[in-house]
């Protein structure tokens, strides 16, 4: 009896104890209940892994952003009539090495392909197999290579860790590190699980999203829920990373959802919604910040934020236009505290303010340093500036003084690098 | 009697064959009647040239197109002050080594003393006197040597083609070659010449417009009409270009017009105006494509021409997106016909227009090549165009087959040195 109530009394503790604090766990798309993952190389690209699948137990709910680029990749003209169209998704195939855009018809056709093959192989109807594919632009893809990697992944697919893992490894392109990240948290006394994994590098200024994300959870959530958590996240999290301005073809996060951990169902915006909310917010800020940080030849995360802005529309075109600007990219390769370039990046964002009451600082773990006030130099230490500059992640702090909205954007350096990985990409 | 027809046959003859062919003659802004100019080394750079005066004998009409970045320098409020209310216009001092931007009150001061000490020192008002600054953002101007660099360029001030061409190199920052041009056509059997001097070479995407552009001309013209030749002309020629996307907080273009060619004046846009307004086209379209050119570390000049739009702005918002994309920017650096880069570009660029039915051309003295038709790649020979993709002017013909308009707008490739030039600008 007294060991009983000890018991019930510890798993109440335990859950309001997982229940405040969102847990980071080990694992990526795989941590969910029931979802697996495999990576292989097929010999799309040279000598790295090419494909990867993911794959639930389950049919999952599927929400889905993509690109607003109006060349839009085969893929997410199919992915897009699959998150609106079908009654339920089940697996992601995924190739790097060719984007499969700007292929016409044909290239069409090939993406049905692999969704076609994807489904024979794993019992599932074609339409519940989504399909993402990153790399050149404008080359068709080799299908017998392609089915014959679709045939290799399936007996591969596990829901282990490494499964994840090597999925994750499978859809780099100029990525240097796999990026991917899984969290916990509890609703309604339910243990609730979501893994994501993501890429860069190059063509990244999503504004869904080169960048594709994938994200899976056993979450037991309605359709128009997840679209909508989905679809709100992305503007503060892929939305708000840039690493060269241009806008892929082929951006897209796909958020998978089986209902595995049994919590009982999210219908309404209520608590329970906002938990899961805050938890995929959690791992969708992760991933993005890992593909700005990570961008073509980056050594340095820019965070920016700019505080104190009349709305979020002008906090959001502000901070988006300085991690964007050229100038200010090479003044942060350079550790050179040349504020007046983040002055005149915003001057030119279409965003109004008034120069003349600016408050910029810089911030790193070396410190903070007050740089302008109200639109002027301060008197600061050059050298101080410099080194605050010089680490792996550096915060730009605007204060435009004009209200209480604020908004944070992520973006990187422009080195050497970036010019050599671009100028001879397909060679 | 017989020798007096001829020779006005002979004189007809001249004034028609001169009048059919704008002729480009040697010189700059001295190049046209009663103008003088001067450069010096004063002291605010290193070791350059730094100060420049233009001077015209007589009282100028003068238009002026400036940066829509709303954090504008100093002269730039200034110069808008003089074109818009000042009775006339007769001299331009400018300097390079500091932009006199983001300095507060303080900097319009040092701007207004710079128009002062000119105006004493030439005898004319000082608000007469328009002022140029270009260099480094947030510094303020060490004004003893300003005003010891403007007695020292007043006794230069020189008519000859030496004067104009000290000139223009005075006002260079990271400029590599100086950029003047002159032309003269014939309005009404009377000989009118324009002459310009411009700088780039970095934050230079202009939105009337760092660089810095003046023209002078001697022609007899209504100051409704020299305002409105300029405005027109600048669309289509320093907003074309780009070279790192970053709209300065000082572009400036000023056009003087002294009437001492004596041509009968120009008050209505007859055909003496269209004359007019084609040779100030000729000299503006030089100067751009001359900044182009020389952007920063540039090894090329990129001129996009997108032909068989459905609207003129269609054509520019397509033009202007391809010569901004870093990734396009790059390729071009790497002589790599990666046309996807060309087509994410367009699709991003907020134009609306059919992938499927783009026609996509590199052209350069090397040869013309097609690189795609209705969107999809041809079966072109890649060496040929990198070949062709290897000069040091190379061309992309988009075709977008919606209608009649076209664009051309003109950038540079983004190399290795363009990062060096801007890691350390300020070291």
């Amino acid at each position: 009896m007294y060991s009983i109530r000890l018991k019930k009394i510890l798993e109440r503790l335990l859950v309001i104890y997982e229940g405040a604090y969102m847990k980071i766990i080990n694992g990526g798309v795989t941590a969910a209940k029931g979802f697996k993952a495999a990576g292989v190389y097929a010999g799309i690209k040279k000598v790295k892994k090419d494909m990867a699948m993911i794959y639930s137990e389950v049919p999952c709910k599927a929400g889905g952003t993509f690109t607003t680029n109006i060349v839009k990749a085969a893929p997410v003209l199919w992915d897009k009539e699959v998150v609106t169209s079908s009654a339920f998704a089940q697996a992601v195939v995924i190739n790097s090495g060719i984007a499969n855009a700007c292929t016409g018809k044909e290239g069409y056709e090939y993406c049905i392909e692999m969704a076609k093959t994807t489904g024979e192989k794993l019992d599932i109807p074609a339409d519940a197999v989504l399909v993402g594919s990153t790399g050149v632009i404008g080359k068709q893809l080799p299908m017998d290579i392609i089915n014959k990697g679709i045939a290799r992944l399936v007996p591969l697919l596990s829901d282990n860790a490494e499964g994840g893992s090597s999925a994750a490894e499978a859809i780099m392109t100029t990525d240097t590190v796999k990026k991917e990240i899984a969290v916990t948290v509890v609703i309604q006394n339910t243990l609730v699980t979501i893994g994501g994994m993501c890429k860069g590098s190059g063509m990244i200024h999503p504004n869904m999203c080169t960048m594709l994300g994938f994200v899976t959870t056993d979450v037991n959530i309605s359709k128009e829920l997840l679209d909508e958590a989905l679809a709100e996240d992305v503007k503060d999290t892929y939305n708000m990373i840039s690493v060269d301005g241009d806008t892929s073809t082929n951006d897209t996060v796909l958020l998978l959802a089986n209902g595995m951990a049994n919590n009982p169902a999210i219908t309404e915006k209520n608590e329970d919604y906002t938990i899961f909310a805050e938890a995929l917010n959690y791992v969708n800020t992760y991933l993005s910040k890992k593909i700005a940080g990570d961008g073509e030849g980056a050594t340095a995360l820019f965070e920016v934020k700019v505080i104190g802005a009349d709305s979020k529309e002008q906090a959001v075109m502000l901070s988006k236009s300085v991690i964007t600007s050229s100038l200010t990219k090479t003044a942060v390769f350079g550790h050179d505290a040349n504020w007046g370039r983040i002055f005149c990046a915003m001057g030119y964002s279409g965003a109004m303010f008034d120069p003349e009451k600016v408050d910029l600082f810089f911030e790193s773990k070396s410190g903070k340093i007050q740089i302008t006030e109200n639109g002027t130099a301060v008197d600061y230490c050059e050298d101080e500036a410099t080194k605050i500059l010089s680490e792996q992640e550096v915060t730009a702090i605007i204060d435009v003084k004009m209200g209480d909205e604020s908004a944070t954007a992520w973006g990187c350096d422009l080195t050497f690098d970036y010019v050599k990985i671009n100028a001879d990409y397909r060679t």
